[in-house]
């Protein structure tokens, strides 16, 4: 191994702090640098990680040049001018998902992205989950047969305890609610597993939380191929995380505990995946090996700034994913007729993005 | 017990052979005639089940003066003329679900039904499942909180073995495919379990069969209540047949092995009903009485002609299951937008059924 890969974390919350234990994991990353606007948290992240130095500025980050990429993790608004400050300042810039809030700033992005030849990846890391991997595994080499129904859902409490003082609170912030924060994983998840969707059909609902945005959402997705995927998404019970493919030759059904979703090094010992096959009801137990997908997902990253790796989840994905989540918002707005992804993406200026994807 | 209650099962395919060995595990039932157009088969049954008699035709089976009921499992698209001309005969019906091929058929159903003053029966059997019961119980006691999402799905590989031969193949016999056979089902346990439902938006497709019927549905369902459900019906994979309830203070998860379906006495060991507390991630077992659905649901049929029971699945639920059916098919013609049931039930002549609903 060569040198560390030099990261600093930039927007120091819950979600900054699982990323550098996951980057700690490993010995390919060296966060050197962190940002927060906030002093006392910088402070205190730089102590609870024990990295060497932190920046009074975004601006100061950005011009260190032993910082080689940076770590988003601020929230999904701020992701446009943070990123493309990042970016024309020569840094590899990961961002958590969702890509941004909007698909216009999506799109803004992937330009961006696109224009600086920087390492850029986003963060829909459950794709890489061992259940998932094996799911792909077993699509690609024909023993699921044709697929022709995919169900997920994601959902957990998180609704019933938003305050105003969060911005997962503002609709103008994180429009979509619990399917722009927990949906937008399975949008990624179908889609690399069943290829581009093709449009999409919701009801997004206001029920339980006090927030502005809907804490209770459904969706049908047409796949390109024909196929059918439904993606439910709440945020007003305990935790869920199913995915549950219907094949011609068998079925699979992933069940993964939710709780421990921030330890993704033990995140597989809390999941299963059972097949059943073709005229055997019975089901087996899939064995499925141990990933950490944040590490893994970060050490990408890290080794794509050095030439070293190429980047599975980018610009395009992270596109592709959210505007599965406008389209389904939009869908709901016209009383569940289905929407193109396509329309959505057009209308926020994206079509050169929808060429290079197609 | 009095005297056993004499019926007669009408059409005797696979169906008629799993509801007369239901009826003959217990002793409320007697099986005293039968009739098919086919009269090898009627021979065949009459053997196989020591039925004292046949009848050759079915005018003459409705002449039987002691003949109190028919258990009719006929193809859908007969059940108008065969129950109107039953219960003209001043005898109690039973018919298999769906109620009908078409609203239009299921409301004259339910009118002459209710003209009649017979006993009228509707064989929705799956809300008897002791899962189906104790979800009932979790929902009633207040054990779920409040459900904002629901998600049930039913299906088989049976689109895959159909042939123009049988009548599941057309669609003009049987509109809907796996949504009228098996997702039918759902439509009435979801509003058994969570009232009534207002609207639905679907999806239907014919992906890998070779009949003339969707073998790929998804539909989203709104219930009165602001609560959104979600029913897959599959035509194309091994079965599945589960119910999932996300409330405020618990989920709930069922899950049935098909297979074992025709014996509804041995359902419910290989069914298993997990709950998941608020904020308790570990799934617990929750204990479920052994029932027997079909048994259950003919002998309250039976008795119920004697005036003995009270029919709990009758034309009004009946209805309202197939208008969830055929709200799907029109929303999946309106590429997704989702039709009112009440529009669907009110254009087939059933704004009296609504009314007697509401």
């Amino acid at each position: 191994m060569n040198e560390r890969v030099r990261l600093a974390p930039v927007g120091l919350g819950r979600w900054a702090r699982v990323l550098s234990r996951a980057a700690g994991r490993g010995d390919v990353i060296e966060l050197v640098s962190c940002y927060s606007r906030d002093e006392t948290r910088r402070r205190a992240f730089q102590d609870e990680f024990g990295i060497a130095r932190s920046a009074p500025s975004y601006q100061e980050l950005l011009r260190d040049d032993s910082v080689e990429g940076v770590v988003i993790t601020t929230p999904n608004d701020t992701h446009l001018p943070v990123i493309a400050e990042a970016l024309a300042a020569g840094k590899g810039v990961y961002t958590d998902k969702p890509i941004a809030h909007t698909v216009e700033d999506a799109v803004a992005i992937a330009k961006a992205a696109g224009e600086s030849g920087r390492a850029f990846a986003v963060g829909h890391a459950a794709r890489r989950l061992a259940g998932s991997r094996e799911m792909k595994r077993w699509i690609d080499d024909g023993r699921l047969g044709a697929v022709s129904l995919a169900e997920a859902n994601f959902s957990n409490e998180r609704g019933l305890e938003l305050t105003p003082q969060t911005w997962r609170w503002h609709a103008d912030r994180s429009p979509g609610g619990s399917f722009i924060q927990l949906g937008v994983h399975h949008a990624d998840n179908l889609q690399y597993l069943l290829g581009p969707v093709r449009s999409v059909t919701a009801h997004a609902r206001r029920l339980h939380t006090e927030a502005e945005v809907p804490d209770a959402v459904m969706s049908i997705v047409e796949f390109e191929s024909g196929a059918l995927g439904y993606i439910g998404a709440g945020w007003a019970s305990p935790g869920v995380y199913t995915v549950n493919l219907q094949g011609t030759e068998a079925n699979l059904r992933y069940d993964l505990d939710f709780t421990h979703w921030d330890e993704a090094q033990h995140a597989d010992d809390y999941s299963t995946l059972h097949s059943q096959g073709s005229g055997e009801p019975e089901r087996s137990v899939v064995e499925l090996p141990r990933t950490d997908m944040f590490r893994e997902q970060l050490e990408e990253f890290a080794l794509a700034i050095r030439g070293d790796a190429t980047i599975e989840v980018g610009a395009a994905e992270g596109v592709r994913a959210l505007a599965v989540v406008h389209a389904a918002l939009t869908s709901s707005q016209r009383n569940g007729a289905a929407v193109p992804v396509a329309e959505v993406v057009e209308a926020a200026g994206g079509a050169a993005v929808a060429e290079v994807r197609a």
